[in-house]
């Protein structure tokens, strides 16, 4: 860790997480833990096509087999017709998201579901989906996203036009001449491109590709409603977020939000995946026909198939350097693949294409394309992956035509505070140069590498990182400790890591913080656990319901010593001080000790804040990787590796460790092993664990981490986003270790052994 | 209802109760519903004997049953010491709590827990009581109130000495001379009783007694443990109060608060025998052994023979009046019946007994006398009933003497704002003339009453009313409704009347209200459900919640606007107003409106407060009964009952209504069928509802309501407690009404077949 002052007593130290015992012992409640009386099982019937019309569902085989409750349909949502909602990804019409949950007339990729059964068990419900007579009219389906683009292709959506989006937020105007597979396009522009590349002494243009790749929790999607005579609906259900869910499942059956009570249970992974509904609305409607509780659990066939995985993508990338390696211009295209409904990563790929860098002029567009593959999810950091995969790849061909090492060429161009961003805005303070010197500084770069087919690769990462608004309530007890609620899913350490900011600010310790995380109706509206936006949004919710404990803490104990409130004073050790006594005591409480006298004094006290702060630290990483590729296999082995970032403040510095090693790990995933692999029929041909490739424990070695500690200066303790940022340099990391150690640049990831060997023997 | 102006939009109303359904469509979750994985059955093993000393516990060969988990004795808790903690009947020796939970060396009442066992079922855990041996050495046991008040009764605790308590609060000093069943003795007084007496024309001076009974609430208790791995405690209870039951059973523990998690379940009943722990300890301590949760439900002959009802007394009561009516001097003594460890009601029988009244010379005594016998519980006004049964038995003997009607004799004496009470406070705004008065102009009073043994009584009654600590948090959501979180636990429809004070102040309806009571983890500390405190604090802190609501709109619709924060004004009418846009057009938003618009414009908004308010409104009720008492028989037939209350203001008429029928059934239960006959032995004879007779619907006539409304101006919406006053009156009601009849005075309650034929034939 790059030393900082240790200005804190609890953050930055590493207490036990509050959910752990519940966790290592089986207490903790998942989904798939849930049993309710007369409870039913549900099941849903899905597409083995991927582009197909619909002519005849008949489910009446199906509802005569005994134990079968109820079949729903398309047919059994309310009508959305053209209405818009908002969702995570903009505004949308709400047609396509009943698709996405249930076919309507036609079907646009395999695994989409076309009916949903609920018997009394699953066997049941199994047989009732071979009774679910499906009578398809076969059409072409389109599978990559550049055939997608042309005009020739098959047509997924005969209503989807291509929207021309101004910047990256507003909504522009849909261009009606024809129905496109492209949803969106995006430019963003800085400077003078033509310019600047005039300017260039070298300027570099290469293509990358992207496969799709799945998120990998190993918790598959799980969710349970039940819906009441009174017309309110209980749901619970694994996600990142209980209000999100709360929203879309209401647009979705066309409720008010407040008839949804949405329990997030405890998550088995999300990592963006388990923000947006699948099983939930289908669950509802089936309680809602049956009057029991309904319980859908997805197998991993159909979290591989019919989740969301992130975007495959096409790209173009050219750079433009001086010859002391000073860049001046830059350009980068990006196709995005959506799946087989709009909503694709393609913003945030454009925006975080160029982020670590001061490129005076730069260009970026970027496409959500559909096609006929699953639709995508958010997959930490979505987007910015792919475009670091490009671009990184690119600096580092740069680097070496340049004769420049690679750490200098990007210190010499890393942006800073006041370098203008590809969106427009400015960076305020940031580590992008801390992470590099650190890089350079660090034992692993500066350690020798020796032997054949071994090699280094660097790469640098960019997230924008996210705020939005979060709520807390702190309630004091009388044993001076203190019960959190929280509205923020916990999905990797939030319980302990909010805990710890309220204690902090208390001047109590983590174990005397009680956080829970609570139901929709229980707490304030509190956005999403995505964007790496928790720690820092919600510690601030966290934050500011201490401070108004701790004023009422002051006015109590005045009123206790019946002295001047403003002569009363919390102070940050958690000693409430007053003036001395007449007698010249000393007056002073601790917090448990004044907390112990609330009771006989007007009562316990509480603190709640809601907050929406904008003034987010965007976060950066650089990955340094040392790689051997066996010749004769095509297999690449990650020797070590090493995960340097700008944590802002390390608020629990073992789970943002965690966080960095998982987001690498995963990132190696990306580079090396994990990939969608799609016949020409658009069937998943490696649809389980067994095939689909993600690196275990044994695949991997530890991965060392350096914090690098830039805090925020727009965060009550400096807190940053860290857990998005750690997946963006890991492919062209690895790609760049692969080619310092073989010579092969590999622009199309995964590097898996059958695509070194045919690098290595293009004959084949 | 006595007509006052309608102030209020949904204060008054009768919206449907947000609980309803799920009650009437069994989905409501009551404590015996509680299904957890692995969860035990526990049972109780309790004391065949009244008064016993324990020589020998052995467990061993229930131990060794199968399915047996774990057995627990006195000495599996905590040692309690001699420490001293507080409860809602004032500082508290431990092990007396503990005792009352599980014997110690002596049992004293029949029924009390000797040992507990935990099983997979619960015909393993009966079976395994019968297998636990237990050695007991029997004593003499003394059931008779004034018995055991002598120096020659039996003592049950060695270590108990009389304490003399002054005044209503302060905790007095012991007299350690010698141990005895009097626990304690409190004088209150007022003028100069001797003069007074000296003044009077007419004195009459009489003795009276009631019984014990009990609430008769039909759920059993239910309690389910869970202590988990990390030392958190997890407890689902049936219970008036989370936090009561957190507090007290941490003490009995030995644990801090924090430690544990009271989840209150729907309750069936309470009526203020559920504010104590009987099962929680035992339950969780049955968990700690075991590692699994334990589900422990009493029996109905458990709940009758060892919950608490309320105490039999002994009463003398004296009162002079002057020629004209006027009430010169009084006096009462009043002897409670604690059961077996000190705690009844002596102190609220004492400041309720001459409550209605202004005499200027009075003087109360009060003892709290154990005995081999159930410990009592609070039970409705508790001590109230049995005060005023004697002192209204006896103003009616007296307004014979004095020729002087009932009522007349009532309103010459009736107590006004600014009257001195026995406690030595003086009235607020109260409604005590107004209830007389309502009375004497209400079509049952003024109805004639004829045929043989027919007859008319009335009595007042008077309860003070408690204030006492409430939070509430509100988190409005974009459709316009807000959810509202509650610590009050609903005995009785406390959702509605909190959650229609919360629309009340917001300007929306009920419905579009969310209400929902939680756990002791999920809210800020909220006192009992009881002493007829919820609709008046809980409502205060809902109406401090909306206010901060209402502020807050208001400089959101400010911001909105981009007005002067000054000229926006929420109004009550629901519509957030501001100064008129520049083009003159009208600026207004609805509730709705506006919440629709937060999310986009800063975000959700909530709102919390904690208050304790001590403006209480006491509570006054006068009934009116016609009886017919069937002499060949003794039974006494209830022909018309009218119960006359100022309710302060009635937030949902239907509910209060309720109160008072429900408050007169229990009172007429009390005046006539309901006892707990003992053997001489100290077994209860009637432990059955067979046996033990509550009047059902067959057994009364429909309960007439007359509410009158003189609303609290001590509370926002005039509120004051209403549901203890009303079984006040009753006994006496009842009582005068058969004097009335055949000319009979009752001077023991209750006064049933049997009693009314001794009197009518003493010979026998």
């Amino acid at each position: 860790m790059v030393a900082t002052e240790r200005k804190y007593k609890v953050i930055g130290t590493r207490p036990v997480r509050h959910d752990g015992v519940d966790k290592v012992t089986g207490r903790a409640e998942y989904g798939a833990d849930l049993q309710l009386p007369g409870l039913l099982i549900g099941r849903v019937k899905r597409s083995p096509h991927a582009h197909a019309n619909i002519v005849r569902i008949d489910a009446s085989k199906a509802l005569q087999l005994e134990g079968v409750h109820a079949v729903v349909t398309f047919a059994d949502f309310p009508d959305p017709g053209e209405r818009i909602v908002g969702t995570v990804r903009g505004p949308t019409p709400l047609k396509r998201l009943v698709g996405h949950i249930m076919a309507d007339r036609k079907v646009v990729y395999r695994g989409q579901p076309v009916a949903a059964v609920a018997a009394t068990d699953p066997h049941i419900a199994e047989d009732a989906l071979e009774l679910i007579e499906v009578e398809y009219e076969l059409l072409e389906p389109v599978l990559d996203v550049q055939e997608a683009m042309l005009e020739t292709a098959p047509v997924l959506h005969d209503d989807l036009y291509t929207e021309e989006v101004a910047g990256i937020a507003a909504k522009g105007e849909a261009h009606a001449q024809r129905a496109s597979n492209i949803a969106k396009h995006v430019e963003l522009r800085l400077g003078d491109v033509e310019a600047g590349f005039a300017e260039a002494d070298v300027v570099l243009e290469r293509e990358y590709a992207t496969t799709m790749v799945h998120q990998g929790y190993i918790e598959p999607h799980t969710s349970t409603a039940l819906w009441k005579e009174d017309g309110l609906l209980d749901i619970w259900t694994s996600t990142q977020g209980a209000f999100g869910i709360r929203s879309t499942t209401a647009q979705l059956l066309d409720l008010p939000e407040s008839r949804l009570r949405v329990v997030p249970m405890e998550i088995g992974g999300g990592f963006g995946a388990k923000l947006k509904p699948y099983l939930e609305p289908v669950a509802a409607l089936l309680s809602k026909q049956t009057g029991r509780p309904v319980k859908m659990t997805m197998t991993r066939q159909e979290v591989l198939e019919a989740s969301g995985p992130t975007s495959g993508t096409h790209m173009r990338v050219k750079i433009g350097a001086k010859r002391d390696g000073t860049l001046v211009a830059a350009e980068a295209h990006l196709a995005f693949e959506a799946g087989a409904f709009p909503g694709s990563p393609y913003i945030a790929g454009a925006r975080c294409a160029f982020g670590p860098y001061n490129i005076p002029n730069h260009y970026v567009e970027a496409w959500d394309v559909v096609l006929n593959k699953p639709q995508v999810s958010a997959y930490r950091a979505p987007g910015a992956p792919a475009a670091a995969f490009g671009v990184e790849s690119l600096l580092d061909e740069l680097a070496e035509q340049l004769d420049i090492d690679p750490i200098d060429l990007r210190l010499k161009n890393v942006a800073d505070e006041g370098t203008r961003r590809t969106d427009g805005a400015t960076f305020p303070v940031i580590g992008a140069r801390e992470v590099m010197e650190a890089i350079k500084n660090s034992d692993h770069y500066r350690s020798e590498l020796q032997g054949e087919n071994r090699g280094r690769g660097i790469a640098l990462g960019f997230w924008f990182n996210g705020g939005n608004e979060s709520s807390a309530y702190a309630s004091v007890n009388g044993d001076g400790t203190v019960a959190l609620v929280l509205g923020s899913v916990d999905i990797g350490g939030q319980r302990v890591a909010l805990a710890m900011q309220l204690a902090e600010t208390l001047g109590i310790t983590a174990a005397e913080v009680k956080p829970q995380v609570v139901d929709t109706d229980s707490i304030g509206f509190t956005a999403n656990t995505g964007g790496s936006r928790t720690t820092f949004a919600s510690g601030w919710a966290v934050y500011e319901a201490a401070m108004e404990i701790r004023l009422k803490m002051e006015e109590r104990a005045a009123q206790i010593w019946e002295a001047d409130r403003g002569s009363v004073h919390y102070d940050d050790d958690g000693v409430i001080r007053g003036p001395a006594a007449e007698d010249g005591a000393e007056r002073a409480l601790t917090f448990k000790e004044l907390a112990g006298r609330l009771a006989g004094s007007g009562g316990m006290i509480q603190g709640r804040a809601d907050v929406k702060p904008v003034t987010v630290g965007p976060a950066f990483a650089g990955h340094i990787a040392d790689v051997e590729v066996d010749t004769e296999t095509g297999k690449t082995q990650v020797l070590r590796y090493t995960a340097v970032q700008d944590v802002g403040t390390a608020v629990h510095p073992s789970y943002v460790e965690g966080q960095l090693q998982g987001g690498a790990a995963q990132g190696i995933g990306m580079a090396l092993t994990e990939e969608y692999v799609f016949g020409d029929d658009g069937r998943m041909q490696n649809s389980s664990l067994l095939d689909y490739r993600m690196p275990t424990t044994l695949d991997l070695p530890m991965i060392e981490t350096i914090l690098v500690e830039v805090p925020n200066p727009g965060h009550p303790y400096g807190v940053r986003g860290v857990g998005e940022v750690p997946i963006v340099p890991p492919m062209a990391t690895v790609a760049n270790a692969i080619y310092d150690a073989i010579g092969i640049r590999m622009r199309k990831a995964p590097a898996t052994p059958r695509a070194i060997l045919d690098e290595l023997h293009p004959e084949g």
